[in-house]
């Protein structure tokens, strides 16, 4: 496995794997690798020639109050998992390389941003999409994987990638999860017990919201209201949105009949906790 | 020659030339070619194994009272010079293919692009950098040619590919004049014999701009007024502006101790004619 630091050294070695035919097949993350990212790195290990795993804590996407500083590092331990799992080749570069001289052209995300967690962090996917079309530039990747534990960046990247036409195809991974359906996320340590019992709950209920569909039922109110109540009444968290959009323009629909998501996020004592399903108007699941 | 128009079939196009090792040379036009395109089309002949031009007549980039319904067309003249010259693949999609959505992701440009000719045309390289972002993920060129007599877009375009490490190399190709100096435009055609006999006059003041500073002078305004005031003798033209300002930063400089550009632009009865030279604190010509 190498690591390489510098942005011309890896573009020469991307433009050497084409020429030799090879698929490159890309995994953007801000390090400290869990169990989604080694999800990711395996599902890019199987299609690819050559994996190539940025590690890049990215400034631009941490708003304020974000704590930027206190993101946590663990340089070894990624390394260790991304030898362990197949990555071929590691980015890891420095906020100068990456940002040496402040932008003279910005990107602006006007749709699909503005809902479910987008809406509580403005600026949040702008950061995102300026380093991903960075990233895609610099690594040439053939495929890119993005899991749709964060649906939402999915959508987002996928209006990148239509947009401006890059030649990379964008590969969803569904969420990882427990045995007893909760999705796994490096928060869940912060649940209390009593809490660790209540969050399967979260993908119960939008599962139920999901066979609701599947059932005939249309309106997305009614599904959003029979999801709040079961989660009201299987957990003590406190919601902070169910919503459910059209997927992946992400937006209101009077009636389900196209692919839809299904969101939520839960406040319990010491953690948020996200999760979603993805279906179309026959209640079958497309991704996730 | 071949002619496509279709964003995939050109993306596969470019994939097949990169595996087999072939560097392409692209030519991004709006069409209705002239001299000055032609001496882009021959650069990227020369240093290039494969050759693209791409006319698309990109909505936006014109501003509100810029006739985008009345530019020009004449696609039989385009094939035609671009084939005598050499081209290898014309590009020639629709706006529908270019914009089949409205875009959720758009770029603003904050910096080289509020002065000069932009100035005057705001959103104009909005419209410059999105399409030049596209097109470079559509051909995916080794090099992009672009004329120098455009200076503030070569700017604008070197913004882009640094800010966003597009895997492109900027070509700016020195200005096509006659043999007098003028700077060859389609608009020339619109002097009158008077106007057309005083025209030289606007890169003489430039040249004469450039002079001084070679004989020591490091004060902008000083180069500025001389320049205005040849101009204002040489010609009945009314002079738009004269600006000096660091290439291809496009700031404000208080003294001369950089690359600068001199540029200005001159109304005429018909036609509105701009010219630049750009040369370093010595005063010795840089580029264009």
């Amino acid at each position: 496995m190498e690591i390489y630091h510098e942005i011309d050294a890896v573009q020469k070695k991307a433009m050497t794997l084409m020429r030799e035919g090879k698929s490159i097949g890309f995994v953007p993350t801000m390090g400290y690798l869990h169990e989604g990212h080694v999800d990711l790195i395996k599902e890019a290990r199987k299609e690819n020639d050559f994996v190539i795993l940025s590690i890049f804590v990215n400034p631009l996407q941490f708003g304020e109050g974000e704590d930027l500083d206190h993101y946590p590092r663990d340089e070894e331990h990624d390394k260790n998992i991304s030898k362990e799992n197949g990555v071929d080749l590691i980015f890891l570069p420095t906020k100068d390389t990456m940002y040496p001289n402040p932008l003279s052209i910005q990107m602006t995300v006007t749709r699909r941003a503005d809902v479910l967690c987008g809406r509580s962090r403005p600026g949040h996917f702008e950061g995102v999409v300026t380093v991903l079309a960075k990233l895609f530039n610099i690594c040439q990747p053939t495929r890119a994987y993005f899991g749709m534990k964060d649906a939402q960046q999915v959508a987002v990247v996928d209006a990148l990638i239509q947009d401006y036409n890059f030649p990379v195809r964008l590969v969803p991974v569904p969420t990882v999860r427990e045995s007893d359906g909760l999705a796994k996320s490096s928060r869940n340590v912060n649940l209390s017990k009593e809490e660790r019992r209540e969050a399967p709950a979260i993908q119960q209920g939008l599962q139920m919201g999901r066979q609701m569909v599947q059932e005939g039922i249309m309106d997305p109110q009614q599904v959003i209201e029979a999801t709040r109540e079961f989660l009201e009444n299987e957990t003590h968290g406190k919601i902070d949105y169910i919503e459910l959009l059209s997927y992946p323009d992400l937006k209101p629909v009077e009636r389900i009949n196209q692919q839809v998501i299904l969101a939520a996020a839960v406040y319990f004592e010491r953690a948020r906790l996200i999760d979603n399903v993805v279906f179309d108007q026959n209640g079958f699941i497309s991704k996730g």
